[in-house]
């Protein structure tokens, strides 16, 4: 069956409930999400098999639509694949579609866009079901609040305040096409970002800052003051990660099959 | 602050995963929502505190509203009563609200009516989000089938069929308000079924039976003569547990602010 030298490129639509999970990247005694899809494609596919993410998310973020790709040296049916492998994976991880794509495909450079949603369950007690799934918060939320706090948010701005502090020198400035905010089944609040790209820990900075003016009754224009400092000193909390879900991520025209 | 010879009666509405539980009745040897509940009540009122449930519910079965009731020898304020058994119990136990009620009241008793919610993935593949939350069914199903079966449940019937065989003589006779299918966000199914008592596993072999009858191309008619039986081999399999919640319990006029 193997043919030396082709080589078949795949993508997968995966989710999991990161919640049993380090985060997705591969690391030395802890469990990723990463070395569990190795594991099965090996038992499966009896090769060594690296894959690459459109995203990495951290210890306990979950994921509704995160995409990778890895090659074979087989051509293998992508129904058999997401059957097999489903029956391969834990639980708390599954492949929703597959595809054959070209050799120039990359899970995370051909991405044009990536979509977060966070996650809050907003009632005076805690509920059992939303545990490891969304933040609490007691007092209740002004969604018009949040909306006008998140606007100062919209465009090509410097994030360096929303970014978990690293020595890098890298660039801090990244594109937010829109945050929406919305109120569901009374008592849940949901916060969608897109984005072409994330800083680390952005999006969850990003949800306890807006909540943290909210509580400590600040006017949403602070938010702008924040942007401007550029100092994660004059940002709220981290939100927690079992709120966060990476959502879905937008390709070219040419890969418009993983829109889903 | 004790009144010899007084007693308060409380009701709790609660919630609760059943994932954890063997039940929520009481067992050696196995941890149960009742003693979680009765265990945080000794801590917070440093009284032997023993609760009465609307209904009991089994390993595995979920609870969005189930109604207990016990006596105080001294009263506390319900707000305070609600924080605080919130913050003893576990993280998959959540009194919802509290309340002072007459003596007269009885949360198994009082109950005219209960309701109960049994939720179904239908989706090719597993999401590990609805990992013990609902059923799991790969092949699409039709509503339009599932109201048809329900409808013959409807009113008073013997559900011999639908109950797990037991030895005891009790009558086999219920009254089913109704029966909803409703097919949500693209991939879940939810049954709602009302009526005025249930017997043991009877939603969960209404639900597995009518799903039994799709999957073998039977007619719905099929249903009336499976009730007519009166024989629990002539029924489908016992739905999962982790399908089922125990949504809301109905009581008179006079306890009206517990139909939340």
């Amino acid at each position: 069956m193997e043919s030396r030298g082709t080589r078949v490129r795949y993508a997968l639509i995966v989710q999991y409930d990161g919640t049993a999970y380090s985060g997705f990247q591969i690391q030395d005694n802890a469990n990723s999400i990463q070395h569990e899809i190795e594991k099965a494609l090996k038992i499966f596919t009896r090769q060594d098999v690296r894959i690459v993410a459109a995203g990495r998310t951290d210890a306990g973020v979950h994921a509704l639509g995160q995409v990778v790709h890895f090659d074979l040296h087989t051509e293998v049916p992508v129904d058999k694949m997401c059957i097999s492998l489903n029956g391969i994976l834990p639980h708390d991880i599954a492949v929703k579609k597959a595809f054959i794509v070209d050799n120039h495909f990359h899970a995370r450079y051909s991405a044009l866009a990536r979509e977060y949603l966070y996650a809050i369950y907003n009632h005076p007690y805690k509920s059992p079901f939303m545990r490891f799934r969304a933040m609490w918060v007691r007092e209740h939320i002004d969604i018009e609040f949040c909306r006008q706090a998140a606007a100062y948010c919209i465009g090509e701005k410097d994030f360096a305040s929303f970014c978990k502090k690293t020595s890098a020198e890298e660039s801090t400035v990244r594109y937010i096409e829109y945050i929406t905010v919305e109120r569901m089944f009374d008592d849940v609040v949901v916060f969608t970002i897109k984005g072409n790209a994330f800083l680390h820990n952005m999006v969850r900075i990003i949800v306890g800052t807006i909540l943290y003016l909210l509580q400590k009754g600040k006017s949403p224009e602070t938010m702008k003051e924040i942007i401007k400092s550029c100092d994660r000193n004059c940002s709220g909390p981290t939100a927690p990660a079992y709120g966060l879900y990476f959502k879905k991520v937008y390709y070219p025209e040419a890969y418009v099959f993983l829109n889903v």
